[in-house]
């Protein structure tokens, strides 16, 4: 290894050592430490994240890059040397686009935005909200013309959760995902099958569900000896290094799903990182490699494993015996018709398997009108309420429940909503590989088994880190770009077979 | 405020968020760390640590210290600007006068000669350790060396956890505090009353004893909604800042003690660090002033109020709740007995309140002949065990329950074992001066209530932080320099009258 490539690769450790102490910080502040805290550990947050920044940032990476970068230029398009060189000359380049004071600018407004936010939500007071959505639509824009972009605005922004993944393509994806889900949905609205989940809304004791859930998460592969369950009230997984790999769950002591669904969610995004080959660590290359993909793992593992019948077939007796009162007189086709029950409505986490893709459309939609300039602040609501009457079927009663309900456009993300679906599609598309490539996949998933699934993962997934972008990598573990096509056919083939359509 | 004191105030803000951030590093990696996240965790710490001491130790705090020395000249001695100034200026020029290369070399040391520790104890083997003592104790030397002293070279090494206090000071109150403990504890010997601590080791319901060590954390004055309740194989408390101070304890299944003085104890400390004034935030003045002090917090905590027939006689009857079986039939005066039994052992942290400080003072002695060169590493064994006969009256059957006993020794920490009997006395201290100065004391402690003393302990200790240093603080708040005079005849009170000598 040439000389400047080992200082350029030291430097990166320390960057990353103290962005994982920030994510320590923020875990922690989630999990366990008193609401006293707050206002001392954000500075502690805020302190860590700029001296990341500002080392990230250094003129010194700068020189250190190029001299890598001239001495790792015939050097192997995969290896390490080469992938960490490319990812960190691309983290560099973009953080040196924006100026500091625009990011102090951004800090601030989605602050503030989220503040009135909450307020608004809570008073169901969307004009009140109005004006801090008009900046941040300002933010976004003036963002994506600091990334710069050569076909149109919005691909500056998903780019930063979605590398190298263009907005036409996601948009013509998207058209096709659409055209076949909402005739799906038609015909399901119009079954004869009647779907109860009454089942699911019963008292549960807290310790049982825990209990279960640990059981769950380690059904679907992930491991306890490098993770940590703990509880938080927004549930998510972080990752510290592939030997430390968190998740936190939330408990509902009267709904046996978001504690259930939501680790096995979780435990996916988990194991994606613990999954990360160990000659990545201390980099930025030892990390999910996009937001979509990161997504594919965490929804098949929640929906596509976790909401099959295989793998109830396999696990019904765990969970029944833990709650004989609960689903003793509850026979397993009903638990899976229950947990799959199909049914549009106005709020996205609370989404099924199926419409959940039509909440991404709306807001993607949106998302590209309002950085065009063609829909401004005010109108958002109409525009909301429209969409969804269109997509799904129903209108919100309240802003509340529409176009107030998700916390994300309190910052300039836009993109990022989009990387949601594609997780969706992305997991259909390698299930469908997985299964083509390992014959074991399918009758093991049948049997509620998830080994040679995870091991094939592994090899072609996770272990690659974020070597190479989602549409790089898409391609390697399947053999086809990105394509709506394998989803579409996993929803007709279940939701028709549980619908009858 | 003048710019230049500003200047240094933000300086020391970021480095203290960072070490703040270290500690959560550390306080994560033994509640919730997964064991085999520890390499990479050590990894991040030693890259935090390292940042911490390179922006510390920066020509640039040198100059902003010079120019608010210059501007704070004539503030008060008792301002936050003077003392935040006195406090950098200390802990500047200490950490400069260590060469990296030295720095490196301590780590690299103790990291070695603590492996080679755990090996040595495992199998009472001090001579496999023996090189490793000396190399420490050769560090230890070279550090006082670079530390510098007037007197002798402990002082430099004492000064590091107890700041400004002189070996000849401690040397003479340890004597005094010897020449009274020994005959104390041979008419104890000699009494003819034998206290059974049999009650305390019996199954006791861990869940139980969770629920009862948070009552009593409440009940000697740790604030929850600034805290934390962790569980860790090694108690320990740490803070982040005066509103999230955690404390942390062990459970043992079959021994009640562990648990319950054990979270005293911390909560002692914890609450030190709960009542620094809140001005002091983010400053190193937001620290419990010495390692002493800080003991003798929670030495107060768990022996002068949690050992105290006062306390007992409040809470006995909800800890016999909880255990109604085991202690059913013990009379309080039995509980109080047990918890209070005086019995020379070999183990310095099994030892009850009164010889605990012989322990120690026999660790201060042989510091004291390792570093002037008077004992070498490989007749250690024989000066422990003559002097743990002479103090004691025991000799340890092996080494392992002798000089192999602690972990101190694999680092250069000479100094700081003194810190743990001097707790000892400034609690005496501290509390005889409480009561004096405040009537409602006495009598409330008699009813197990400590409201007055906490808020005793808060205006003339706790809020004062790290402004003075522990030969002042003890002179401020009890108006005299620091004695064994208050402890000795708290001990011969307490302990008389338990064993009517």
């Amino acid at each position: 290894m040439p000389e400047s490539f080992d200082q350029l690769l030291a430097k990166v450790n320390e960057i990353h050592d103290l962005a994982m102490a920030g994510s320590v910080l923020n875990w922690d502040r989630e999990v366990n430490m008193p609401k006293a805290g707050t206002e001392a550990r954000i500075k502690q947050m805020t302190t860590v994240h700029k001296l990341v920044h500002e080392m990230s940032t250094a003129d010194e990476v700068g020189e250190l890059l190029e001299a890598a970068e001239a001495d790792t230029a015939r050097a192997d398009y995969d290896s390490f040397d080469a992938s960490l060189v490319r990812e960190v000359r691309r983290n560099y380049d973009d953080a040196r686009k924006l100026p500091s004071e625009f990011v102090a600018r951004v800090t601030e407004t989605s602050g503030q935005a989220h503040q009135a936010w909450v307020a608004a939500r809570e008073n169901d007071d969307f004009e009140s909200y109005s004006p801090w959505l008009e900046q941040i639509i300002g933010l976004a824009q003036e963002m994506a013309e600091l990334y710069g972009y050569e076909d149109e605005p919005y691909d500056a922004l998903l780019d930063r959760f979605e590398r190298d993944t263009l907005t036409a393509t996601v948009r013509s994806t998207f058209d096709a995902l659409k055209a076949a889900t909402v005739p799906l949905l038609d015909d399901i609205s119009a079954s004869a099958v009647d779907v109860d989940d009454a089942p699911l809304h019963q008292p549960f004791d807290v310790e049982a569900q825990e209990e279960f859930a640990r059981y769950a998460a380690e059904a679907v592969g992930y491991d306890f000896d490098r993770g940590h369950l703990g509880t938080s009230v927004h549930p998510f997984s972080t990752s510290f290094s592939r030997y430390d790999s968190r998740i936190t769950t939330r408990w509902y002591p009267d709904f046996l799903s978001p504690s259930l669904f939501g680790t096995m969610h979780e435990s996916g995004h988990a194991m994606y990182e613990q999954g990360t080959g160990p000659e990545l660590a201390r980099t930025p290359l030892a990390r999910g490699t996009s937001m979509g993909f990161h997504e594919s793992q965490s929804r098949m593992m929640e929906n596509m494993v976790g909401r099959s019948r295989g793998f109830w077939s396999a696990h019904y007796g765990e969970l029944r015996q833990r709650f004989p009162d609960q689903l003793g007189n509850v026979p397993l086709e009903a638990f899976y018709a229950a947990i799959n029950k199909v049914q549009p409505s106005y709020i996205r986490v609370e989404a099924d398997e199926l419409t959940y893709n039509l909440h991404i459309v709306l807001r993607f939609e949106l998302e590209q009108d309002m950085l065009n300039g063609d829909l401004v602040a005010r109108d958002v609501p109409e525009a909301w309420n429209a969409k969804s009457q269109e997509l799904l079927g129903v209108t919100p009663p309240t802003d509340r429940d529409g176009c107030l309900q998700d916390v994300h456009w309190t910052r300039p993300s836009f993109g990022y909503f989009p990387t949601y679906a594609l997780g969706n599609l992305y997991a259909a598309q390698l299930l469908e590989a997985a299964k083509e490539a390992d014959p074991r996949i399918a009758p093991e998933l049948h049997e509620g088994q998830v080994s040679a699934l995870v091991e094939w993962l592994r090899e072609n997934v996770h272990r690659h880190g974020k070597k190479y972008p989602p549409t790089e990598l898409v391609a390697r573990a399947t053999g086809r770009e990105l394509s709506p096509d394998a989803f579409v056919r996993y929803a007709r083939a279940k939701f028709g077979e549980l619908y009858g359509v």
